[in-house]
C-alpha cells in the first residue's frame, strides 16, 4: 500500500523540532529562530511531495511489507524523503528568483512575501544546509552514512549544473533557436530534474535498505534516467496539447522560450518556410504568435509522433524493467510502480 | 616562512582542472563549461587571501618546516584553503545580490556583469559544490575525510545563521535602535564571520596535519572565536576612525544601518538626549547625519573606549594562548601568528 501525504506529512514537525533544537544550541536569536521555522514551512511543505514519498514506498517494496506510519522505520524513511523536499525547496526558491515567478503552489513566491527579497537567497541556503543537519543526526552511526552525504553532493551539483546549461540555452530574453537541440534537451532534463527527482529516491531508499550494491545503483540509473527523459517529454507534451482544464494549468512554453521536447523535435522536422515561422513566433510573449507555433506543431503531426516515440519509450523500459536482476535485494516492482505513475497520465 | 600570494594563487589552475575534469565526465555542453571556468575564475580568484594562506602556513607552523611550494603537500594544504576561498565565493557572490553591493575586489560584482544577473545564484550554489567535489577528489581515502565534509557543512550553516541574523537585525531600509545589543553584535560577527575566517583555517591544517584531536579543535576554538570577535570589532572602529586614505577606502557603516560594535556600545552610553541623536541620523544616507553620529561617538570617547578595549581582549588572547597545551601537536605559535596579523593593523 503507497503511503499517504497525510501520513508523510506528519513526520514534518519533528523533522522541524530537529532543526530548532540544533539551532538552539548556537543560541540563535529569537527573531532569527522564528524567521527560520517560518520559512522552513512556507517553502517546503504544501507541494504533492511526490519525490518524498517515493522513498517510503520504494523502501516498502524492497522490504515487502507496507512501512507501518507510527514506526521508527517509517520516520526514518520519511525523514530522508523530506531531505529530497528540501533539496527541491532550495531549488525552487531561487528559481523562482531567477525565474522572476510569481506564485509557486498558489501562494506568492517566498521572494515576493513581504519583508522577504533577496534575503531568500539565504533563506534557501538554509534549506540545503538542513538536509546534511538531518543526515548527520539521524544516520552519522550508519555504513552508508557518507554514501548518502555524497549522493546529495553529487545530486546538487547535478542538478544545478542542468539549471546553468537551461539558463544559458534558453534565456527568457534572448531566442537563438540555434541554440537549441536535441542533445541539450537530453542533458538539461537528465541533470536539471532526472537525477533528483527520479534516481536519488530509489538511490536513498536502497541505502536505506541496504541493498546499495554497485549493481543496484546502476540498475537504478540505467531505467530511471531515460523515464526522467521520457517524465519531461510527457510534460512538455502536454505543455502544448493536453486540455488545460484537464492539466490544471496553462501551458506556457511556447511564449517562454522554452529548449522543450517539442521545439526540438519541430526544429528536425521543419523545411526553411517552416522554420521561418518558428524564428519569427517562438519565445514571443503574445497569443497570436503561440498560435502560430501551435498550428505549426500540428501540422508537423507533432502529437502523433509524441504518442508513437511514448509507446517506443515505454516498450523499451518495460524491456529494461523484465531484464532486472533481482539477486541483490532490487525488485522489478520498483521501476513498475514509478511507470505506473506516468505512461498515459494526462496532468 | 610564510607563503606567498603568487606561491598560492599557482596551485589554482590544477584546481580549475580538476573541476572541468569531473564536469566533462558528465558530457557538460561547451557554453555551459565555458561559463563556469570562467564564473569560477571570476568569483574565486584576485582576494587577498588570507584565509586559504592561513591554511597552509599554519599546517607550516604544526608540522614545524615549511612546506615546499613545488610539493604535494604544499598542493594539498593549499588545496584545503583554496576550498575555504570557494566557500567565501559562494558567500559574497550572493552577498552582494542580497546588499545590492557595486563592486567586489575593485570589480563590477558578478551579478552585475553583462548577462549575468540572477544566473549568479545558481552560480554561487556551483562554487559550494565545488568544495565537496574537491574533497572527494583528493581527500576521500584519507581517516579525517568525513570529519572535513561535516566541518565544512557545519561552518556554512553557521555563516548562514550569521547572515540572517544580520540581515534580520539590521536591514538597510529600516532603521530600529532597539533591535541592536551586543548580543546581537556578537551573535552576528560569530556566525558571520569567525567560524568561518578564523575557526575554519586552523581546524582544516589540524586535519590535515593529523592533529586533530577534541582537544585542539576546541583549544581552537576557544581562542579563535574570542579572536574572530575582537577582529571585527576593529574593523568597526576603524571604519569610523581610521584615515581613509590609509584604510583604502571609505567607511560606510553609519549610513548603512550596520549593527556594528560601536553603534551598540555608543547605545549603552548615551543619555536621552544623546539616544535621540542617534535615532534620528543612524542609518541616514547622508553625511550630515553621518557627522551628527560621528560627532556624538568622538563625545562618547568611543575611540578611546576602544584603544583601552583592544589592549584588554589582546591581554585575554595572550593569556590563552600561553596557557595553550601543546602536547598533542598544536603550537602556540599559530595563534600568535594570527594575532600579530591583526593587532594595531590600520587597514
Amino acid at each position: 500500500m503507497p503511503t499517504t501525504l497525510a501520513e508523510f506529512e506528519s513526520v514534518w514537525p519533528r523533522i522541524v523540532a530537529d532543526i530548532e533544537g540544533h539551532v538552539k544550541n548556537y543560541k540563535l536569536p529569537q527573531q532569527s529562530l522564528d524567521w527560520l521555522i517560518k520559512q522552513l514551512n512556507y517553502n517546503t511543505v504544501g507541494g504533492k511531495c511526490n519525490r518524498g514519498m517515493s522513498v517510503v514506498d520504494t523502501s516498502s517494496l524492497l522490504r515487502n511489507k507496507t512501512l507501518d506510519p507510527a514506526s521508527e522505520d517509517y520516520f526514518r524513511a520519511a525523514l530522508l524523503g523530506w531531505m529530497i523536499e528540501l533539496l527541491q525547496a532550495f531549488f525552487l526558491v531561487s528559481d523562482d528568483i531567477m525565474d522572476s515567478s510569481k506564485t509557486r503552489r498558489g501562494s506568492p513566491c517566498w521572494y515576493l512575501v513581504p519583508n522577504v527579497g533577496m534575503v531568500a537567497i539565504n533563506d534557501a541556503f538554509m534549506l540545503e544546509s538542513s538536509i546534511y543537519l538531518l543526515l548527520k543526526k539521524h544516520f552519522r552511526q550508519e555504513k552508508s552514512y557518507i554514501d548518502m552525504v555524497e549522493l546529495f553532493h553529487e545530486v546538487t551539483l547535478q542538478t544545478e549544473l542542468g539549471q546553468m546549461c537551461d539558463l544559458l540555452t534558453a534565456p527568457e530574453d534572448h531566442v537563438d533557436l540555434d541554440n537549441f537541440s536535441l542533445e541539450k534537451f537530453s542533458f538539461i532534463v537528465i541533470f536539471k530534474t532526472a537525477y533528483y527527482s527520479f534516481y536519488l529516491p530509489v538511490a536513498l531508499a536502497l541505502h536505506f535498505c541496504g541493498f546499495a550494491t554497485e549493481r543496484n545503483l546502476q540498475t537504478a540509473l540505467d531505467i530511471l534516467i531515460p523515464m526522467g527523459e521520457y517524465f519531461q517529454a510527457q510534460d512538455d507534451y502536454l505543455d502544448a496539447f493536453a486540455d488545460p482544464e484537464t492539466l490544471g494549468k496553462i501551458g506556457t512554453d511556447i511564449q517562454d522560450n522554452k529548449c522543450s521536447w517539442l521545439i526540438n523535435q519541430a526544429l528536425r522536422k521543419v523545411n526553411p518556410e517552416q522554420r521561418k515561422i518558428l524564428e519569427e513566433n517562438y519565445g514571443v510573449k503574445s497569443s497570436e504568435t503561440e498560435a502560430k507555433v501551435k498550428a505549426l506543431y500540428h501540422e508537423l503531426k507533432l502529437a502523433e509522433f509524441y504518442e508513437q516515440w511514448e509507446e517506443e519509450r515505454v516498450a523499451d523500459l518495460k524491456t529494461k524493467i523484465s531484464k532486472v536482476d533481482e539477486s541483490e535485494g532490487l525488485k522489478k516492482e520498483v521501476f513498475e510502480a514509478f511507470l505506473k505513475k506516468i505512461y498515459k497520465r494526462s496532468k
